[in-house]
């Protein structure tokens, strides 16, 4: 057969339907696949793996001088070249960011939510509007004009922000849990009305119905080539990312039936699996760093979505 | 000296400042003088005790068959008069009225609030204005435009009024408590944001400065004859009631300093305690019912206010 194969060609349209702008694409490759193995690689060899996901030397040059100047990677010159790696603060960046990616399918909730109150004489509009943006990126949703709530809040990251908008003495931070007469249905319509699940769910329809046809196709039991499987897998995380960046994952007690989120994680965790000996094929033919070849990959790679068995 | 008696003089103008409603000051004799003896009285016998508070005969016989219409008394006919008592209606009503008036001056707080969410698109306004009347009779405070808390809630109360209003699915309940990094700075800001402590406060001071001057003699060691205890007691507990309506029962932790609400519950069991003897004489003195004499204190009277020794 010398036509380009399925996976091939639905990789080809992906990226042209995606259209990832270079430097969110090189974070990716960076915190997920070149992280795991130590996280640094000849600017050669990132050159080379970026082609393959449609990234010119010139893009990838200025992507990285930006990554350098926003503190995310750093260059090490040995000789007349360099390895570049991530910083310190690029991994924490990858880490919060990536959490949510690589959280387990199935959410355990204790039942306790965080409810932030907003003291509405103590803030501007403006301060007010800032903390609400602010906590929507933490998923957090808004129950009431001045009361944000979240089932499964990040207490130190809460905290934090707080700190950082000076606001601590300007909300009160409760841990709620629903009690009698309250019953599930009550919550679920508080859930329906302080999140845009319509909205994410459309997103998540439309992620599962791009990278459907790759699932079908590795279930089918297709090989991939290390260029495509890897070009695939950058590609999802890349989509996946996006929509998940609006989710506030929510436990499965307080989602509709059937929800589009756990179907999208589940497709995701499937095509990662069935993509990852391909991949990392990529990853181990042709990169190396100062020390070599790339060391193996580190144990907390298999913790991802919650773990899997290669 | 034959001049009146500074407390009786008191006693007048303080009848005449209230003008207390004929109803109401009849079930405060009930529930505080006669339930604690029995709850049964001959007409003749409350007809004698009402004059002393400015009542004419023609004015009881019309608030008894009021009373008795709403339920909160019944007539017994023996020969050919009749003994009146509270009904059991009547005295679950006045228990719920009136445990709050002699509730301990320091109320115990376990750090929970009760909070009511209430949906914002499953009910109406005026559905939603329904439930926060209802509420604020039990001392919820308005913390936002569909949130209302309350550090001491009455988890029977609240669950038999949404009960009630057939709300239960329409709201949220959630026990609270506040977290890190939250202070006690901006729970006393919600407290004042959420509830009309001013408007509170003001209430008491007039309370605490119209029973002041009798609290005053009375520790200077002012006989007061039986009736004018009698009429003194029956007149603070109104005053005192009326703005206790209002309150709802923060405790201590949240409150400011020095709160008119703690001195003015202060005074009120001073000066009834100081009241006892006379107010007692008045009605062992000539009130009776079918068996006879009424049946001495029962000894709940003496846990009012938190417990008294005389």
């Amino acid at each position: 057969m010398n036509a380009k194969p399925r996976l091939s060609l639905l990789a080809d349209r992906l990226l042209g339907d995606l259209r990832p702008r270079a430097k969110s694409l090189i974070v990716t490759v960076y915190g997920d696949a070149i992280g795991p193995h130590g996280g640094t690689v000849w600017l050669g060899n990132l050159i080379g793996l970026m082609e393959g996901l449609g990234l010119s030397e010139r893009m990838v040059r200025t992507a990285v001088f930006r990554l350098i100047k926003d503190e995310w990677l750093q260059a090490t010159p040995i000789g007349r070249r360099s390895t570049y790696g991530l910083t310190e603060t690029g991994w924490r960046r990858f880490e919060a960011a990536y959490r949510r990616i690589y959280a387990p399918i199935d959410i355990a909730w204790d039942g306790d939510w965080h409810l932030v109150l907003i003291l509405a004489s103590s803030l501007s509009a403006e301060r007010r509007d800032e903390l609400k943006r602010e906590l929507a990126w933490q998923g957090f949703g808004q129950v009431g004009p001045n009361l944000l709530a979240h089932p499964n809040a990040d207490a130190q990251e809460l905290t934090a922000t707080l700190g950082q908008l000076k606001m601590i003495d300007d909300v009160v931070v409760m841990k709620s849990r629903h009690v009698r007469p309250s019953q599930g249905k009550a919550l679920k319509e508080l859930v329906r009305e302080s999140w845009d699940l319509d909205g994410l769910s459309k997103g998540y329809e439309g992620f599962l119905a791009r990278f459907k046809p790759v699932q079908e196709q590795l279930k089918m039991g297709e090989a991939t080539d290390p260029a495509t499987a890897f070009k695939l897998r950058m590609l999802m995380l890349h989509d996946f990312r996006r929509v998940l960046l609006r989710d506030p994952l929510l436990p499965g007690e307080l989602l509709p039936e059937k929800w589009a989120g756990s179907r999208a994680r589940q497709m995701c965790k499937d095509i990662y699996v069935r993509l990852h000996t391909g991949a990392e094929a990529q990853l181990m033919g042709g990169l190396a760093n100062a020390e070599g070849p790339l060391p193996p990959l580190h144990p907390s790679y298999f913790t991802r979505f919650g773990g899997f068995g290669i």
